[in-house]
Formats: structure tokens, sequence, C-alpha cells
């Protein structure tokens, strides 16, 4: 079975997870570190916005993600993450649309 | 700035919202038939999960995610079902790197 575009986008957005989890102390969780580079390197619209660049805008982010409060985030505690991400861009989405049509009716 | 792989994939996410959104009623929010229609096309690996496929699942699912109760499911309400398919997808994903690992090292 071919994979749709949708269900590649979710398997894309869990294999950036692994991938990052992967790189230092226990390969099944995102260190602080490990969330920063993610962050960094995969939504930098996300990061561009004002103060999220910060070095206590990604600590904040890290401890209200982190429930059991064992300083790792686990893939069901990456999801708080992934839905900050998902509201931020459908906030982007929604302002290139209404971008779109205002250019193209000349609202500008 | 050109978008990422992982914007790209939460862009085609926010995209496919809209895209069923739009075809009936209220253009921003699902009803139940285009929540099931968005389903079936876009997440068939998780459709073919056993169960899914009767028609109380997604009514139950719909019911859930429907936290004012108006019978719509606007974009914050679709993040709960995001949030199933998301869990749903990682399993997937670690089942195919277990296959995957298993062949190399024919364990089967």
């Amino acid at each position: 079975m071919t994979d749709t575009p949708v269900e590649e986008s979710l398997f894309q957005i869990i294999h950036c997870f692994h991938q990052y989890a992967a790189r230092q102390g226990d390969v099944e969780t995102l260190s602080l570190q490990e969330l920063q580079a993610l962050l960094t390197d995969n939504v930098p619209r996300f990061m561009d916005s004002l103060g999220r660049k910060e070095p206590y805008y990604v600590t904040e982010l890290f401890r209200a993600a982190d429930k059991n409060k064992d300083n790792q985030l686990c893939f069901d505690e990456f999801l708080y993450v992934l839905g900050k991400l998902v509201k931020d861009y459908h906030l982007q989405y929604r302002r290139q649309l209404c971008a779109r049509h205002c250019a193209q009716h000349s609202l500008y």
C-alpha cells in the first residue's frame, strides 16, 4: 500500500523526532538540547516569531511538555510541542491565504 | 524562506483539514461526513485497523473531539483527532523499523 501525502507527512514528523532523540543519551527521548536543535533546524518559521529565540523560551516549552518531570521528552510528551507547532503553522497558513487573496484582488 | 520538510508536512496536514472543511456547510469546520471522508481518503492505514471501519467508530471519535458539542469540528478540536493519528502512525513506524531490523538480521 502506497502512503498518501498525509501519511507521508505524519511519518516525516515522527522520523524527525527519532532522528534528534537518537543523538545522545536515551535514544527514545529528547533532551532539552535535542529539542532546541530539532526546533532550530526544522521549524525556523516557528522559531522566528517574537521571543522564541530567547534562551528561556525553549526551556519553558520543554518544562511544560515534560509531564513526568524526568527531564526528557518521550514521544507522547512531544505531542504537546507538536500541538503548539500545528497551531502556529495554522495561523501562518491563514495569513498566507489572506495575503494571496488581497494580492489577487488588489486590496493593498 | 524555503519551507523545511517538517514545515511542508505541517502545512500538508493543515491544508487537508481545510480542503475537507470547505466541502459543505461551514467552510471552517468539519462535519461528521467530512471527517469520515478525510480519514477514509487520507489515512487508510489508520482506518484499516480492527474495528475502525465500523460506522460507530468515526461517530465516537467525532463526539469525543467535539468539545463544545456544536456538531462541528473546528481546527483546534481536530487536533484531538490528529493526536490519535500521530500516535497510531508512531506505532506503525516502530513496527516497520522492527520488521526491517528482523529482516536484516534474518530473525524470522
